[in-house]
């Protein structure tokens, strides 16, 4: 942390272009803030730059003079690492800066980094986004936060940006990732599901369109069975969320869940259907993948010969 | 079957009078049909009776002269018993006759009724509904059906009393059944994954009423999740629709499942789940009451202190 005084509120810094992270660089930038972002992979570093941001190689290198860093990886480990590892953020941060967390961890993983954040000098908002890339593209994400007032008073022309929905949740970090693992506990599950009826409905012989069109009116409905059973239909597995994401996120359920001593069978009867899709090399394909899966498992043939 | 000649399209036998098939009955005397009804609980037939509608102790004195014959019971077996049992209904129904099968049951167990009914003189529509007992009182039923033309054409002012929307599904029996199953896979393993993510809420500490609020707002909502966690929020586990009917029905998808070579993990996980609900008591209370298992099984405290 450098003592270069109060940041200007106008300048942010995302470190993570992945489709979440890019889409909320650039709906900042078209609100108007002066926006550094870094990445590893060079086109999304070209897509900032060609929006008029700062293509950077080092998260301290995007974290100059920045007011708000939004820290938008994979999971707690790559937080830590790019707030606090090597190049890391938070040695440069202006002081006072406040870090816009939004990878999905547990409640203890947000705590930590809250606290090695304060320690550091600056505030932290435990601030997971859900919504998808392409509402991340339109700045209308959901943000499920929490963190002190300081911490939501300086994110807030920020959150205003990327966000069509800001769920204030509390005032210390830990809670917005509680709510954010309950969501994708129930995705999750629900995405498993998905796949699990229709590809029956299929060894049945139903027709699957009119499947679709009698659940999504019935009530074994699930807003991921109307989002994702029409890639199953279209037989294309081109990742709009990979099946890797639910490995890792009810992966974090499972760990939370045995620290608690919680039994979540529902969790860990689908957590070990993403397991499989992985296993069987889809896992960078569509989630909608798990089709795929039990397919094979049954002899049935699915849309597009899967 | 007796030789009576065309029967009056006008009159209805309704067998079973529980929540569904009474609301039914209602509807059909509501839109001018002349209804017998056969129960075994006294106040259901009352109900009947005050409506302007016969009593009857019997399937067989209820379709005496019935053009068509709903048999709204608990599974396939009570159907066949109802139809083809001792005072059952197919010996007296006029020829020609059609029974709309609504029971939850497998496609095979639709196929085979349907094979009887034929062989007995008369036609069969493998009719399972959707909905739940507020809906049945309004004939607002969402009925999933399949069966021959003639079958529908028999069929049809009755379902336009009794259904907001007819599916046909198909020109044989067990199409049916097989939506109504996929459906019910849906659903039963939707109530066990909100319930699992509920109590894990609670578990965390997170406000519930606030979990009701993002979620229904996010990825993670069903329709179920969003029906059925006021129950808890409520603490009111009063029987909307049992913990029993889903032992029953992910029964049914088990059974299905192990015949066709299916592998079920998330129904199976499902079913454990509701078996674990009915063993510690609450068969006969609201679905919802798995959200009191995992309460039970990880020391959560619920609202009305379950």
């Amino acid at each position: 942390m450098s003592d270069a005084g109060t940041p200007p509120a106008t300048a942010v810094a995302v470190i993570g272009l992945g489709s979440m992270g890019l889409g909320m660089a650039l709906s900042l930038r078209k609100a108007g803030f002066a926006v550094a972002g870094c990445d590893l992979a060079q086109p999304a570093l070209e897509r900032l730059a060609a929006a008029g941001g700062r293509a950077c190689t080092t998260p301290a290198e995007a974290a100059e003079g920045a007011g708000a860093i939004l820290t938008v990886v994979v999971n707690a480990a790559q937080t830590s690492d790019v707030l606090f590892g090597r190049d890391g953020a938070a040695a440069v941060a202006p002081a006072g800066a406040v870090v816009v967390s939004s990878a999905t961890m547990s409640p203890g993983d947000a705590e930590a980094l809250a606290r090695r954040c304060e320690d550091a000098g600056l505030v932290y908002l435990d601030a997971p986004i859900s919504g998808g890339a392409a509402r991340a593209a339109q700045g209308e994400l959901t943000v499920m936060a929490s963190g002190s007032a300081a911490a939501f008073a300086r994110a807030a022309a920020v959150l205003d940006a990327v966000a069509v929905k800001v769920h204030r949740l509390g005032d210390r970090a830990g809670v917005g990732a509680s709510m954010k693992m309950v969501n994708q506990l129930l995705a999750g599950v629900h995405i498993a599901a998905a796949c699990e009826a229709i590809t029956l409905a299929g060894k049945l012989g139903l027709d699957l369109a009119t499947v679709y069109e009698v659940i999504t009116g019935s009530a074994g409905n699930s807003w991921m069975f109307e989002n994702r059973v029409p890639h199953v239909l279209a037989g294309d597995y081109a990742p709009l969320s990979s099946v890797e994401i639910f490995v890792k996120d009810l992966g974090i359920v499972q760990d939370m869940a045995r620290t608690e001593r919680y039994p979540a069978p529902l969790a860990a009867a689908a957590l070990q259907m993403y397991l499989a899709a992985a296993g069987a090399g889809m896992g960078r394909d569509d989630d909608s993948s798990l089709a795929r899966v039990y397919a094979r498992l049954s002899g049935v043939t699915l849309p597009g010969g899967a």
